[in-house]
């Protein structure tokens, strides 16, 4: 079996840290495995398979003797380096929003578009977490019924900030339970015991990028302008998983029942919906999760064919590192790495 | 001046201590004011205008005395003593949902439908936290452009579960910090660093009662069948006030510009919304406040005509105690009591 070198560049980071795990967990081809993070890190150990090793610093040079690359350490380290990379033979697969929407880089969900990784120019971008889980919990539905609109809310957790989030939201609600000022750094406000609807900048149109994210990845990964996408992105106290209110309205005339039995036959979805037990998708239970969790899928009354449900994913693992380690299991099942 | 006999019915609890407050700060015109309670209260003392009052035991036979009685012990108690309390010749203002649907009582919101108070046979209904809020955003752009369809989704506080609810989330948060087990005892599974699909009990058509209580209120408290609306309502760990994702679609042209300025002429609401100020309303800011505060508000772009908007105020008091306390001057005003 081939085996491959695989660099993971943002190594100390919250996802890059999932993603060294996840390569371990599912038995990923590593042939040789590099960590790189910033100049600061340089030295410092990760464990892989037992083993220690170094991490590097992540700079030009360092990509020659890799044949991918998980990126997952921010905008602008992406776009300072995986041209590099891409440059220095290596395939980038590319976790932050710098070549999402660029038309020569495939936006891929393995679950929903795993043939646009076949047109990849040596980068490959991973979706936005929020994006990622709405899509593999609507993709069955929309290939059954033909989704028109979505009205999307999300209650997202903290850890999409990464590791400054979470220790910001812990020392929050520590200073809150001792009864001293709450220091705020990460976000725009106070997150502990709050609900910010703000995630991302704002741009011209009054919606953030966040939100925008959702409307385009859904138009370049369903391969479909026409759904419409009318979305909300709210940060909540919630140290990891997002969860989303996903409302959508189908050509088609779908119906409740029916669409959870499409949802539960559905690769990488577990529907967890049984509300006279009070069982039903929680973010805090879900930490560690590889699927895509769906409830509370009920009849929209409102609307000719419509639907309501409640998804719930960990956006580390899924919604990030996981997703990013499949791209790389769908090259090498295409055979384009 | 005339001044009336108050009694509060559920005085020790989180609502009724807001309405004892509300009823000082806005200088309603109590001449005795008689704060009732469950029998284990019995002799405990409130403050009232820097008094001692001593609680009774809300029972049969403590109304008489009185000319408004403003209810907030729960469904059952409302169940229990408000036709009572009636029959002893007091008109009972009640918060709870026993009888909110009753088609010989008016459900009212002071901004929306005041004349209803009118048609009174001894019993009004305050109407749900959540319905509330929304409603009052909305009524201004209802009359302006209808409203067709409303989409929303909930993030409501805890305190919406009264004094055990704040108390829970602060136990299980502090819990968390010091590493020991959380508890779960008031709702269903752990509130702290989640996000729970839940609020009150099922029903058959798999809707919660708390989104049921959207639905009907609405078309209640707007005289309006057709209006549809598409809920979902989410326990998230703030303490106090409700915020809501809402998003509309009406008959005529709604641009977002002209919407924003017909909120801001708007009785009781205040327009928070500078984005590029990082400026929108947040619960965590605005407890103790008595408006209902709107932002984010943008046009939808996936519907012909759409608005998007977030809409926070305090569940305790716009949302109950105020609320309630608007009632009884709205009865004064229109001579029904």
């Amino acid at each position: 079996m081939k085996r491959y070198s695989v660099g993971v560049v943002g190594a100390m980071g919250a996802v890059g840290t999932e993603m060294l795990k996840i390569l371990e967990q599912r038995d990923f081809p590593v042939g040789n495995i590099k960590p790189l993070d910033v100049k600061e890190n340089e030295g410092k150990k990760v464990y892989f398979n037992g083993r220690e090793v170094e991490v590097q610093v992540a700079q030009e040079g360092a990509f020659g003797d890799l044949d991918i690359a998980l990126f997952s350490a921010g905008e602008a380290a992406s776009c300072d380096l995986a041209p590099a990379a891409v440059s220095e033979g290596c395939i980038v697969i590319d976790n932050s929003n710098a070549f999402r929407m660029d038309s020569k880089v495939p936006l891929v969900i393995p679950e929903v578009n795993p043939e646009d990784v076949m047109w990849h120019e040596g980068i490959i971008a991973n979706p936005n977490c929020s994006t990622i889980q709405m899509l593999v919990a609507l993709k069955p539905l929309h290939d059954r019924y033909t989704i028109k609109r979505i009205v999307v809310s999300t209650y997202q957790a903290v850890s999409g900030s990464g590791l400054p989030g979470i220790l910001e939201l812990e020392e929050q609600v520590r200073a809150y339970i001792e009864n001293r000022e709450l220091k705020v750094k990460v976000y725009p406000h106070q997150i502990a015991f709050n609900a910010i609807p703000h995630i991302d900048t704002f741009t011209d149109n009054a919606y953030t990028k966040e939100e925008m994210k959702m409307v385009h990845e859904t138009h370049k990964i369903f391969h479909d302008e026409k759904i419409r996408v009318s979305p909300t992105a709210v940060r909540i106290p919630v140290i990891r998983c997002h969860s989303e209110a996903i409302n959508i309205e189908t050509e088609k005339p779908i119906e409740a029942q029916e669409a959870k039995e499409v949802l539960s036959k559905a690769p990488s979805i577990k529907v967890i919906d049984d509300i006279s037990a009070n069982v039903y998708p929680l973010a805090a239970e879900l930490k560690g999760t590889d699927e895509v969790y769906v409830g509370r899928i009920r009849q929209d009354f409102s609307v000719k064919n419509g639907l309501n449900m409640w998804v719930v994913a960990d956006n580390l693992r899924k919604g990030a590192a996981l997703n990013a380690v499949q791209i790389a299991e769908t090259l090498i099942k295409y055979k384009k790495v």
